[in-house]
């Protein structure tokens, strides 16, 4: 598979082109970053380019990749309905092509999101705490409250009611915040990169899912996933998941 | 539904009829242990039997309840290949009936051994950590041993080899037991009941499922799912993992 | 030594009986409880007795016990300064007696406060996570409010300023309820009992100690610490950390 | 105070540097490493050096700091009983200079050890679990070899027996390596760094002290510790937990 990375210089896309070159099965023929001609990526052949870049000019990239039958794998934000909606059309002249949009290429964040919604509708309990460092703005994580979304609505697929509380008494904030009716807890702690445990409950027993990212590389397994399935799907995908035979 | 239990007054059947008597929407109808006769199954009109008694007495046991199309959730140790091919044929006579056999009715177990192997495709590296109070008799415990053999399994299917491990010097047992290629902890440690983490890893980031039994009731949940779900699984099933929608 | 048990059939007082008759060096020679009369421990010849009783009985008994001689070493709660200070008049007065008022007969506990505030003078960042069955009233633990405290006067005796924490947005609560300085966090899962970690963070490194209590008789070794020591410790102590050797 | 570096071209000796030059109450005044004169030391008036350099090198450069009344701060292994005599007669005649020889410089496993020695004696059980990446060639690591050692040594002197293990069947090496009687295990996952765990368990409760070592940089805390001290403690330190206040 000849591979095209775009936004090749960035902190991210340099981590994929490594990661591209190490692979035997992938061959990295185009590294494209600002000022470079597109063009080069038909001229090197490519068959699939990975785009870390920025939401201004992203969708150009893309257009111009489904033109040419190349398929895209994209962790690019700025994605909402309208620019999907685009994308569709686009791809809908161009069947065979492929692109996974994902916000989150982690696949170990992936699958603690998975299994937490699995095991929710077997526990009267489940909450969540997010641990990153210091130096991070939001409270609490953007996974954290996707997971507690997550948790919550098989929750409610599965019938059941709310976590049992009985605290009556106490310091504001004790309890986290409250997403979708999950409590959240987010700590920040120095040492720290990016971290989260779902912590499920019930008579006698819990179980605990943890996730623990120690270092940015952790994201690129994910990518080349992408990159290995994108030929077999074609059209719009959004999500890793999808790609996960979970 | 209406239940009887046999082997009512063992340290688990007297747990299973607390748990049954409790639920809404069960009906506790027959405590059966030595001495009685099993005939207050049919008197009591039980449509689902729970049994743990004792490997000598469970096959004349089922033989009955097969017989008298009551349903059986059975908990009692003991059925190799033989048995299970006796159980399958009294079942081929009465269709309608079901009969569930399970090593391990605790839920957050086997959701651990699933997530376990469901997760192995994706990670370089797994390795399992089991914790037991001091009188355990056997080291690596079975559920150990089993989420060893599943896990292997998976990164079999997903043509993953060996494990990376570079250790070359050091002491015996450091490394700990050896499981298909899966490497096995076993702590004993008063104060713990039982417990087991497998810790998934890959370049920059781990995946860690843990399961705490801190109290022996922690079974009675899915012996409850079993009852409940055995009346629309006619025929012989092995394994709780049946009846959790995963 | 013989010892006597004041509220003996009580839930924590027969753990105690339990405890004091299993031990080979202590002899359990007097079981007292509402009812029967406080003069039995002088008959049986009680060298320490041990109270978990009442704040109403509590100081009565005690007078009897400093006036006879006898140690005692106390769970029961309700003492604010000024029954402190009549307990240290009565001491006066019967040099050679011992009393051990403690709130907290845990070990585990007692250990997780020290270290905790001996490490906090080395890390720029720390956090307290107490997790509990959902039945509890408070948010946070009296234990976490407690180790909040010890931990933010280790730190400002070591000149350490405020923990770093860069959030700018998020939902309320995320970060917890804040003690002195320390964000604590409360989670309430069912199937869990009562447990505390305290996360320390530094550039590059995290230091975590983690106190599970399991089962209610993890007190049990804390009383008898007291009882063995409470003979050669006369006069009023308060805590029972100043009998363990840190 | 003004500090100069021996080997800060190194790995370890460039982060030192940089480490110095970021703290506000020390000044980098010298960078030395292979080829250059260690007369550039007193030239810049350095009162400290940190050396991280070889075995064969770095009793000569001792040799000149000593001589020249500069306090130094080593990181470089190698040092046997032999060479510890040798710095002793030098320091003898230079009785104002200090010297500080550290096997390892992380506060965080000076801590662990520290307080897993003061918890043993309360505690009936007692193992080790450290984890390391798949690239370490001895197992147990060194760290864990010197806490169980240490935790040993605490026990016997409490008058402990061995730990409880009712351990009667299983898999070599399921129970871990034993060092002086604990119980030791190693795990290698790709993604994990250097972390350690301390588990001590007593009747329902247990006590658990982690150490997470994420980044190479956590060395430097300890490193600044010993120069900051150093000049106050004259003569010659084995271990930087001489200069924690524990």
């Amino acid at each position: 598979m000849r591979v095209g990375v775009l936004g090749a210089r960035g902190k991210v896309g340099s981590e994929v082109c490594t990661a591209v070159d190490a692979a035997d099965d992938l061959a990295l023929v185009a590294e494209v970053d600002q000022g470079d001609s597109i063009d080069t990526l038909v001229e090197a052949g490519a068959q699939v380019v990975v785009d870390f870049t920025h939401p201004d000019v992203v969708m150009d990239s893309l257009e111009f990749c489904i033109d040419h039958g190349i398929h895209a794998v994209v962790g690019t934000t700025g994605f909402d309905r309208n620019r999907l909606d685009i994308l569709g059309d686009w791809l809908g002249k161009s069947p065979q092509t492929g692109v996974l949009i994902a916000p989150n290429f982690s696949i170990g964040a992936i699958l603690m999101m998975r299994f937490a919604a699995l095991a929710a509708p077997f526990y009267e309990s489940v909450e969540i705490v997010e641990l990153h460092h210091p130096n991070k703005a939001d409270a609490p994580s953007g996974t954290a409250r996707r997971t507690a979304e997550l948790v919550a609505a098989a929750r409610r697929d599965a019938g059941r009611g709310p976590v049992p509380d009985a605290t009556s008494t106490g310091l504001d904030g004790a309890r986290g915040a409250v997403v979708d009716g999950i409590h959240v807890h987010g700590l920040r702690i120095r040492g720290l990169v990016a971290h989260q445990e779902v912590l499920l409950g019930g008579v006698g027993e819990t179980l605990t899912i943890r996730h623990d990212s120690l270092d940015r590389v952790s994201f690129t397994p994910g990518v080349l996933t992408g990159v290995r399935q994108i030929a077999d799907n074609p059209g719009l995908t959004v999500g890793l998941e999808h790609f996960l035979d979970l």
